[in-house]
Parts: C-alpha cells; structure tokens; sequence
C-alpha cells in the first residue's frame, strides 16, 4: 500500500553491490565500539556477512543498515554503542561553535556560510567511521567556508523557506547536529520542526543530542519515531509521517536521508556532504563536494506558475 | 606435518577481520573485469559474502584471497580476469622504464634508488584495485625517490647479497615486475633466480609478465607452481619448495609475500609498500610507508658471528 505522495519503495535509491563491504566495515567498528571482547567481533562479522549473503537488494541502503545495527545491538548486548563517540562529537562541536558563530555573523552572506557550516558538520559522520582526528575535523570545517560548493540554489532555497509555512528540518548526527544550529538561526524559527531519529542508530542524533545543542530552545523538535540511519518513512510513527505528509518544505541533512528520500514525491532541499562514491555517481559530482540541491520532484511556487502557464 | 626451516601455519600472519571487507570489496572488483553481467557480480559478491562468514581465520590473507579468486574464476567462467590490465601496466611501467633507468644511473647511491624504485613499483598493484589514474601513478613513482624510507639496513642488505651464493628474488605483480628490473640490475645476476607465480591470480605477475619485462634475458626465472596470491608454500610445487629451501637468501617483494613469509625461519629481505593497516599495525609503521627490511630470524654472517662468541 502506498500513501499519497510517496514513490514506491522499489523507486527509492538501492542499496548498490559496493554498500556492501562498507556494511561489514561498519559491523565491525560498532562491535569494537561495544566491547573488546574479540569472539563478539568475529560473530558479529560472520554473523552480518550471512545477513548479506542473502541481502535483499531492492532496500535502500539506510534500510540495510537499520536490519544490521538492530542485530548487532542485540548481539552486543548495548541499546547505543557510539553513544560516548556521540558525546565526544557534541562536546567538539560545541567548542567550535562560538567562534564560528562570529564567523556567520561577520560574514557578507551569512546565509550560505550557515548553508556550508551545516553541510560541513556533516564531515563529523565520516569522523566516527575512519577515527578521524579532532584537528583534523577542525581543519575540514574551517577550509567548508572557502571549499568548492554545489549551492547555485541557494537562492530558490531562501524563496522556498520564504514561502513554506511548514518547513520539517531532517538532522543526520550527534555533533553536526550543533551546526545546524547557525542554519536554523538563519531561517524563520516559528516555521521550523526539527527531526531527529526515534532510537540510537550509529551515531545518529537523538532527542537527548538536540537537547544537549539547545536546538530545543531555538524550536520544536520531534523525532521520527524510528531507528534507521535515514527517515524511512514506512518505518516512522505515524504522528511523524502526517507532520511529513503535511509540511510543505523538507530540509535534508546527511547520505541518510538523501538516500531514503532522493526519489520521494515531495518538495525537499537536500544538505550534504558526498562521502562515497555511490552517492556521488547519484548526483553526479565528486567525493568530497558539499551539496544544497532540490528534489527532482520539486514544486516551489515559481514551477507551479510556470507549469500554469 | 611441517618441514624444517618452516613454522607452522598457525605463526604465519593470519587473517584479521579488518581484511574481509577488502576480500568482499576485492571480489567485486574482479567480477567487474571478468563480465559486465551485474547478476554475475551479485552471485560473486553474495557466494563470497556465504564463503567469509565461514572463514578459518588460522589461514594467511593470500591463502583466503587464494581460495577466493579460484571461485570467482569459476564463477565468471575466465581463468585471468585480470589479464588486460596486467598487459596495461607492464606497458605503462616500460614506457616509464628508459627515463627512470637513467636516474638510476645518474643517481649518487644507484643501489638505493633502485631499491625506491622496486618498491615504490608496488603502488601498482594499488592502482589495479583503487581505479587510480595512470598519471598518478607516474607521480607516485617520482615522488618515491625522495620519500620517506625505512632503509636503514641498505648496508646490511648489501652483505647479505655479496655473501649469499643462491638467491631467490620472488616478484610480486604484473607492471611493478618492469620495476625489479631496476634493482636486479644492481645485483650479481649471476646468483639470482626470480620467481613468479604459477598460474595467474588477480594481477599477480607470471611467466609471461616477466617475458614481457625482459626479466628472462637477464637472470633465471622460475614459477612456483601456485596461484596463491603470495608465497603459500604448503601449495607451491616440490620443485620450487626445494629452491627455496636452499636458496640462502630470499629477496620477497610486496604484501602478499610478506604476509605469508614474515614468519618463516629463513634469511628474508621483504621490500614493500605498506598499502593497509593490518599490514602497517604488524610492521610498526604507517600506511604509505616504503619498507626494506628483514625477517626476524634473519641470521646474517655477522650475526653466526655475533652468536658464536
């Protein structure tokens, strides 16, 4: 049964033979997260490499990962292994923001350097996944400002967030979630609902993670009801999925999100930073770009006048 | 049943879970070559994903990549995927051959920069398995004259050169073999016998590579029977087994070489670069890094010497 609005699950981005040795990549640093003990790494590994033999390849990536975290968590006998990398990244993101803060608000475009801080807060995710040094993340962040940005949108994006009365912004992680903070306080407040996921998933934000970057206090944040690494839609509560049905603009932050809802029919600007080269053979750029781009399906008031006319 | 001069299996470096997402990763790859049928490559990926969640984890690396490649090329019905990308490299590292046989030449310390050479002629093996771009490559091979080296025991790799009266020289992959040139030019040919592998395996050079090379004009060259990703011993021919036994020196080249050599009871040289970071954790050393260095039970004239008194 498909809702009104939504594509087809088979229509949404697949999960692609080469997700598949970053999922047992990944299987392997959540147990090490867990736990030392080396026979859970192995059984965890061999236990994931059986759930991909047998994968079935019509999911979207995120929905591979939701199956595989839900088993490794109950292998490892822990409800959130990333949760003290989570609070590391909060607390280095929180040390950087006030000093970026001034940066936004010195800035001639304050806008577009909030646009790329969010995006670049991204880089925190790839941070947990290869052990990524602090400095180093300092470094990616401070050279987000000046680096090569897909953002020729940036100004159907202001009209659109102009327009929306309803505006749903999707959070990806713990840590980038605090940069998302400088975005929000560029945009109209009242109109924004923040999402973050229902459950921990890796290193996803969670409610407790808004709470902690006082996104609370700048608007109202609900979460997704849901422990995918994206919004899998069919997978959320249903009180979020009729804030989705009827918000009339989507800002999506993360690979996540992006590959659970590239395809939805439905008015969304997608926040991210490519990291593999699946995603950017999807978008068509290179590894590495920061990216402010619509839907394909997106109807901001200008098309719609101009397919009226 | 262990012969003597050999450990037994269980001591020689053993897989780590870190390597099974570059096995699966490495599989894919190879199915790419061998056809462009994606259910070909999804049958590949899903019986190699059946075959690692039952791995013994005592064997070496190359002794899984072994048993692993011999299934892909059931699977692909083609018994040398990677044939024309070696033919690729071997003519992209002659064409490098002429200007770079000249710096030698020129070079202050020929021996040394015939050593970088050898080594740094590794990193295409590397450019088989990342898709890295040919001019790249060319870089690399440049910058390897002036980087960082771990050769420290050049001197001692000299003695032990012009004291052995039987050498095994034991090469590593197709392209990288133009590269040994460099060095066996240096070294009395006359006590030097290359090997190469038996039978084809990812890029790994053979017989017909080190024809190409011009390697079988200037020293005796052998095959060792196998299509084992490195030196597996226990699956080489009797013949070569024997070479190696009374051979007093063995020079070994790149990963799969030292991964299943590193802890025999032999007098070995191992010239690599380090492309991993189990290879790297085992070593001491950083990924990138070019090594010359002996085994640990290398015993040298100096040190029976040093032992007798």
């Amino acid at each position: 049964m498909v809702e009104k609005g939504f594509k087809e699950v088979s229509e949404i981005m697949k999960i692609f033979l080469d997700c598949i040795p970053c999922f047992v990549r990944q299987a392997l640093d959540s147990a090490r997260l867990a736990t030392d003990d080396e026979r859970i790494h192995e059984k965890v590994v061999r236990e994931v490499l059986r759930l991909a033999a047998d994968l079935d390849m019509s999911q979207s990536p995120p929905a591979i990962g939701q199956h595989i975290h839900r088993l490794i968590r109950k292998m490892v006998g822990n409800d959130d292994p990333y949760y003290e990398l989570k609070q590391r990244f909060n607390r280095l993101a929180m040390r950087m923001y006030i000093e970026l803060a001034q940066r936004v608000r010195e800035s001639e475009n304050p806008l577009e350097t909030a646009v790329r801080l969010a995006i670049a807060g991204n880089i925190i995710d790839l941070g947990v996944k290869t052990s990524i040094a602090e400095s180093e993340i300092e470094k990616i962040i401070n050279d987000s400002l000046t680096a090569d940005f897909d953002g020729q949108q940036i100004e159907e994006f202001k009209n659109a967030v102009n327009q929306a009365e309803k505006i749903l912004y999707l959070a990806d992680n713990a840590g980038e979630i605090v940069f998302d903070k400088f975005l929000i306080e560029q945009l109209p407040h009242e109109k924004i609902t923040v999402v973050v996921r229902g459950r921990p998933v890796i290193n996803d934000a969670t409610m407790e993670d808004a709470e902690f970057a006082g996104l609370t206090e700048m608007a109202e944040v609900i979460d997704n009801g849901s422990d995918g690494p994206g919004t899998i839609l069919e997978t959320c509560s249903q009180s979020f999925r009729e804030r989705f049905e009827n918000a009339d603009l989507i800002i999506a932050k993360g690979q996540g999100n992006y590959e659970t809802l590239s395809d939805i029919d439905k008015d969304i600007f997608f926040l991210l930073k490519v990291k593999c080269p699946v995603i950017a053979e999807d978008i068509g750029c290179k590894v590495g770009r920061m990216i402010l781009r619509k839907s394909n399906s997106f109807k901001s008031v200008d098309n719609l006048i101009m397919e009226a006319e």
